[in-house]
């Protein structure tokens, strides 16, 4: 006879986040309020565990170590790259009957809505009540429907807080400094760069997203002029920068292209952009101090690089998530609604909504071909918080003799 | 006529450190309270900017601005890499008689204290009363005589905040992660990768730093061990590891090398070293993910990561400094002496003794060819201070039903 109490499987997917275990901790504590839930499982490493029967059981965990993970960065379940395909989800259900889930929490980010949604179409055909909710979560900012991403805002402060300080470092040795940040196909991240600018002549000078064609020519020519103004000259460029037909930079030169389950190219991992960035500067600019950084892994997972904020709202999507679970037959995907400056309210949208695509920077975010406006540092500025002041010495000039 | 004051320049060198200024704030506002010297000068970019007589007044500069410049990484002065020969010292003279500089105060790393000992050198040769005070500062810990520098612990926080991160992102999707650190000759800051390791099979698993022979096709046998054990690996290399030989095996695959003013070879500023050994584990180990990430110039400047210590010390070098300068016709670098765990005294040490080469890792520090001792972990932990504590979710297995 299988088991017949209802239990609930919590699940991470994706590239983590520092505050992905906000939204673990934040379901974990939560459903234990609801005694119709006799066991919460832990799928380890994704729905690639599901498939093995890999799971935790964190029904009695200790609440105090649940707040310690909650502020470690990773994913503490661990996490997968797989894609549900229907065969893949055949498998899952299997799995899911087997323990008597009927509380399917699916924290990740695009990819995992859409593997949601394959989920739940198969529930339904099956005709099996399974209440799915994905709670977002992601560095690139990039999903539909929610105003932000948990997870974006503790990314965007490292990345802020990177080029604040290599602004400082390059005006104490000008020179070129290019700073490669993820981000496929949206630039939230890279745009974060400019969070911590505060005197006229700081850095980032030039910001490249992939929501605009990148021509490596103008970028030679960008970078000469901002070297002639200032003596120095700092870029940051995302990752995912593509030409005018759409072909990433990074693919472009690379022989060897890795891709991963889902067909994305690996970007991330490599200084490669960055470095032929610098070689074309070096080359073609004449300038002979040309440094390239790619910021890489420790933007998602830094220790100690956190916004409160995010940290506050990653733990709500979490709460929320199991609320509206429990709240009737529902399924969907937690989005974050802001209204003024800055009030937050949480809402359910249809998985659908948000598996059909990712989100970019929107035009008014966007200046031109190498900046980004005030009403992006605007939005940005309440999700990434304090950042710790900079001065800069500006002392009378002393006298020739 | 010329000025008849004494009066007081300080120079900041080489690269920046997160607490440089600190050393800066330390000396001015120290030497404020000697009547004895009239005007206290910066120069702008070190020599460099002495020979151009490009010279702050910071004489009356607001003591509550100096404090926030404390707190702000990089050289507030400006910094240069110009190495002082015969020909530069003779300009310098020029300038430093010029303005009646009779102390001069030089915070730097070991080729600071060689250009403090040719300065003062060619003063002595002209019989001119000049006390030079190299104050140090380096990341990369590699100066003689003193325990320990200003700047490296706050580097090392950097360094092993990163470590930290990753190996939480590494466990969540698990891979081969290698990390280059700076520190083209001392491997004190590759090390500090190490410092928040806690669960025996977190990273970095491997540590390899240029005091000992790197052999790639080791380095692969050790990466394939430490996969083949764990099921991930986590390797710290430092940018400067060199082969048997004593070539760096970033120079075995640069075709284009860049030398500085010293001689010294760029190995920052590109992830050319990690991206080679990535593709050797690829191509010889047989791991598909395998990513690599060059720390680069955050190590050294990201905002926000400052170690307590560090900071402290950086400011009590500063104070030290003027207080040695004004105890008598003295010249020397100042240096950290440390008793037991964890007390803290400065002396003044003859420059030559300081710029005669640098500092490796003791061999007690050093185990085997890819790994440290816990008597590094002693010495490096009170230079970090705390880091914030992580917590790994280990719950019972779900018996499979």
């Amino acid at each position: 006879m299988k088991e017949t109490k209802t239990n609930a499987l919590v699940i991470q997917a994706g590239g983590p986040t520092a505050v992905i275990n906000q939204t673990l901790a934040g379901v974990v504590l939560e459903i234990r309020k609801y005694p119709q839930v006799s066991k919460i499982y832990g799928a380890r490493h994704g729905i690639a565990g599901v498939v093995k029967h890999d799971f935790m059981d964190l029904t009695d965990y200790p609440a105090d170590k649940l707040e310690l993970i909650a502020k470690t960065p990773g994913s503490a379940l661990g996490s997968t790259r797989d894609k549900a395909d229907d065969e893949y989800c055949k498998k899952i259900f299997a799995v899911l009957k087997t323990h008597n889930i009927k509380y399917l929490f699916f924290i990740g980010g695009n990819d995992s809505a859409s593997n949601c949604g394959i989920i739940n179409a198969a529930a339904e055909a099956e005709d099996y009540e399974l209440r799915v909710i994905h709670a977002p979560k992601t560095i690139d900012n990039d999903l539909l429907e929610t105003d932000h991403c948990p997870g974006f805002g503790s990314a965007a402060k490292f990345v802020a807080s990177a080029f604040a300080g290599v602004n400082l470092d390059n005006a104490s040795l000008p020179g070129v400094y290019i700073g490669v940040v993820m981000g496929r196909h949206a630039g939230f991240l890279t745009a974060s760069s400019i969070l911590a600018k505060k005197y006229p002549d700081d850095g980032p000078h030039l910001i490249y997203l992939p929501e605009k064609p990148f021509n490596i020519i103008r970028f030679v020519e960008d970078v000469k002029n901002v070297f002639e103004k200032h003596g120095r000259c700092i870029a940051a460029v995302s990752e995912g920068v593509a030409d005018e037909d759409g072909v990433p930079i990074a693919i472009k030169l690379s022989k060897q292209i890795e891709r991963d389950a889902h067909g994305n190219v690996q970007l991330s991992g490599s200084g490669m952009l960055g470095d032929l960035l610098a070689d074309e500067i070096k080359a073609k600019a004449g300038i002979k101090r040309v440094r390239a950084d790619t910021l890489g892994y420790l933007q998602r997972s830094f220790l100690g690089c956190v916004s409160e904020t995010d940290a506050k709202e990653a733990r709500e999507v979490g709460v929320q998530a199991v609320r509206f679970a429990m709240s009737g037959d529902v399924d969907g995907s937690v989005v974050i609604k802001r209204a003024g400056d800055y009030k937050i309210s949480y809402e359910l949208v249809d998985l659908s909504r948000v598996a059909v695509g990712t989100k970019a920077m929107p035009d008014e975010f966007i200046n031109g071909a190498n900046g980004v406006t005030q009403a992006f540092i605007n939005y940005l500025k309440p999700l990434v918080g304090e950042l710790p002041s900079v001065e800069k010495l500006e002392a009378k000039q002393v006298q020739s003799l």
